[in-house]
């Protein structure tokens, strides 16, 4: 089988070296571009000494420029760029008839209004919002409008890993979903290739601590999937926590209950017994990260705790694959045609 | 002025060697008897290298023996011994009146039926339980009880980091205390000197998760405690969490708030302005455990999210500090009339 | 192609999981038996929750038995047992007609004298030691000496990062042999999975230190194989380091320089840039363990230093990958006429 | 006793925040003043959270200007400054009667040909350089030099970890002087408080790598040392290697023994028996970083290996302890006649 060609677009940060190595290794994609202002010109190999010497990693980055993405054969561009920016490379490739799927918030949203209060800037580019396909593909339907989608918003790291576990006890009715409370930890890599001091070694390890509070920019995407799921506006607390790995994101939510443990049980067995990559371990177990960084998995354990009334459900993925370019090449392969597990498989 | 002459008993843990350094340079005690049946008969600077060539590292570990304990002349002894094993020596020592700090789980509940619930065993020694007082010396009227009782029940490490945050805002009912959720994330010192494979370096770094759920033991304690407080009975979720750091617990709690910001803000600053070991970071801060490995301190910072109705508090300690060894020799200071600050000034 | 059927014996460890993890992706191999007397009954994703719900992760572990591998059509069968078990494996498995791929030191060393006088206990099976191929395809004539041997003793992992880089310089008389000094720093992993408190997070984490020292067990199989390449017997110091990561081992090396700073880079270029898993990073360049974990490359730097006539040799290697399973694979291709690159294109 | 005033200027990064830890809990020391270009007008106690609260943490930070530093009545001042720029604080310090204790390379070369060799720029106060000590009290006669002396070079992290075990070999000729190579291993804080993202936690955990070769600047006042001690000119290969650990240096030192293990032996316990922070592990014994972090203390082992006719020195040292601020605090306290351990028994 010929190999479907692709693009990376800004592919110096982590999640843009991740989906490198993930379509460096995809039995069938092929990298035809690769994008970096910083890089131009070098060899991917050169620039993430990991690559070198692995076949495909002699491609030269080029200048981030539309046409040159779409003169390199690319059909599916991913962009992993800052929001803002990337609508401008979404709405220049689609012209150009390369389908997207956007690493950055900037599609995630169906309200410019939300993206507004969240972002602080207009939307850029509101006449795409409608056609934009949020891409978590194991929600009811998701799967198929990403098949067809020109245009799909590969969702949040922290967004990931909340709303799978919930939405099928919203849908249920077996939470309440005002009573929502949530605490993640995700490793350093979340915060991105900076040289920021605060991210610094010296700084990060033996620190713990929560941030972005109490309105991290993620409640958005989040509570807006959790909306249509529990078929009314959903408010809840969210606190991020920044804890000394690489990568990785533990997440626990706790809800009032209004089922029973069995219920709770037979809802997330029935939505994801058969999704390949949602490992369901339990009641009574709790997720570890170690057990899905560099996977496309998101593990899911949960408790019921008759004192207080409340269900707890754990997860843990990598903030950087299934929160991330795993979940990107996810809608590719759907977007393709293509297995749905083909070059997720890594271990 | 003459140093106080004090006991260790069970010095071979990480809480021991952590009692074993404050008091090894506290200015006004002296360690006279240190015990530890694995080390019997080899000086302390032998066992903790760190220690050696310091000024008291000299003295041998003896066999636990009350006895002994006396004849070296310590007025106060300092238990970090398993739960049920506590008991024991602090009967004996407390009957040659050698007075007590225990920081195990022993003395700290007020109820035997709740210490049989959560430890699965009869108290060990019921006919103390009256007289031991709760060793946190921040709470109304317990430095006064503490300065007088000849056995303290030094508290659990995510007791204290839930606890404190709590206190007043629960006593100013300006939370409900039926919605209390906590997330505590501790490092891995927290599961003692062991040799089970799962605290092993490559088990334990790179990985997160929640353990010990509903119910952990340390729930009896903190609900006891946060009961007085609110006037009812209170029960909560808590939620603990093993992070790759060697010492340090980060605690986020959030509730349901019944008063405004500047209420809770004005209930943390009086209730605390004034300790010594209390850190107030202010509305809108978080905290960190770098600032507070190796202390005594706890730093508390707070946000109220308004989208939710719920309060937010953000409190770090030293699991091996403020909560375990640091806060015991803080009661030791009241129970002896010291300085309330000496000895824990290192930083 | 029909899958080669391999089978790993003692796979309860992390050279086991490592190699289980390669196996498991490998496109051209299959695992038709695993064993642990340990987890004997277990399904494979059980016990490793990293490979559940990946193909070929049902296979349950089965009690270690010569005749049960064989039954279960195995071809190859990788050792990974404790010296002196492995030897006993290997003659029922050769016997069988199982070829077989031995991670132990059990059959690295020519002259079981020096078996004995290194590992304390005479050579369990001295009659298979003339025909066991030390399997390091790199070195001249090697891998063809792989390519039809019935056992094969895979190197350690101190040994291929100190070997690889040496023996080009030693077959050219370019450095004195008598003056090697070489000092290494290994990830923790390579203290195996162990419950020995020494290797607790909480004792590894921030901890570097020596060990061994000054005859670690891996100097037989380097002097061995530098004698081979020097054509005189070789006696070198090597210091093994631990320090607090997962995986990785670091290695540098320096000796007398006998000839020009281009002899040496011409030494290194002409002896490897062909190899697939060697890295030449050139001269005045070091290796970072960063770029090969989780890899079978090899990394492999250089300089002289004119003030003291010596030449420095950096090399990195993952512990478990090329100094372990990796290397193992990649005999097993060459034994079995893959691919040299088979199943050893993960990054 | 009055605490002697003493200022700490340029302490915003990690050895002035270790200056500032230590005097601020040194029994007999006082700050007067600290400076910072960056921090001038805001506590110290908001600049570093850890100090928050500690008494002596309210002083502000200053513009670093030598009248105010007089002004301030400090006695002492401590220069934590880039190289160059340290010189002219000096300068103008002595000029004012404050006495110095430099912990950059300024002065540590007693010659000015070879401070431009290895630093690149002529030396900015050559004047200055024949009355600096280099401070390091445990060499011979060296205490009394800093006793009286106006200005002290502190000497650097790698050069005490590696001089301090071969100078007693070397004045004793138990070594050959021209056969000594050294691999340290550093913990990242020796990088400073940078912004360079090669120093980011995802960059720098899981990575060891050699770097500065091979010839790394401090390799000019190494070698003075030895020279010194060896009475002829000693070249020596040192490769210095990053870990990922907050702080700590690992040294191993091997060179061509000349004499017995004995008097390797006797030589180290005449030489440091009485040296109240060295601390002599004994023949066979490695040293680990863990046990000297946030201490003054230099721990040594040792081992003969017959094999190779080679001895080999194992140290271990805090990189911001020993091998910086600790050291200068010792130098402080023989320079005003205090205790020699004052302030410096924190473990």
């Amino acid at each position: 089988m010929q190999k479907i060609k692709t693009a990376v677009v800004g592919a110096s940060g982590y999640t843009g070296m991740e989906l490198l190595r993930l379509l460096l290794m995809h039995p069938n994609a092929e990298l035809s571009c690769v994008t970096s202002r910083q890089y131009a010109g070098q060899p991917l190999g050169s620039i993430f000494p990991r690559f070198s010497q692995i076949e495909g990693s002699d491609l030269s980055f080029t200048e981030p420029d539309a046409a040159t993405i779409k003169a390199s054969g690319a059909e599916v561009a991913f962009l992993a760029l800052p929001h803002g920016v990337a609508a401008e490379y979404a709405l220049a490739l689609l012209e150009l008839g390369v389908r997207v799927v956007d690493l950055s918030a900037d599609f995630r949203l169906n309200d410019p209004a939300v993206y507004e209060e969240f972002y602080g800037a207009a939307h850029p580019a509101t006449e795409l919002l409608k056609e934009a396909v949020y891409g978590m593909p194991e929600l009811k339907g998701r799967s198929e409008s990403i098949a067809t989608a020109r245009l799909v918003a590969s969702p949040g790291c922290y967004p990931t890993s909340i709303i799978l576990p919930l939405v099928p006890l919203l849908e249920k009715g077996l939470i309440d979903p005002q009573s929502i409370v949530t605490c993640s930890m995700s490793g350093v890599s979340g915060a991105g290739k900076t040289s920021n001091t605060l991210f610094s070694f010296c700084e990060a390890n033996e620190s713990v601590r929560a941030y972005s509070v109490p309105k991290h920019r993620h409640l958005s995407e989040i509570e807006q999937e959790l909306s249509i799921a529990a078929g009314e506006q959903v408010a809840m607390s969210f606190t991020p926590h920044l804890v000394p790995t690489h990568n990785g994101i533990c997440t626990t939510t706790s809800a009032v209950i209004k089922g029973s443990a069995d219920e709770v049980s037979a809802a997330l067995n029935n939505a994801y017994a058969d999704q390949p990559f949602v490992r369901l371990l339990g009641e009574g177990q709790t997720a570890d990260t170690k057990n899905v960084t560099r996977t496309n998995f998101i593990d899911i354990g949960w408790a019921v705790d008759e004192r207080t009334g409340r269900v707890l459900l754990f997860s843990s993925e990598d903030n950087l694959g299934k929160g991330a370019a795993g979940q990107a090449v996810q809608s590719f392969n759907l977007m393709t045609g293509l297995a749905p597990k083909a070059g997720l498989q890594n271990i």
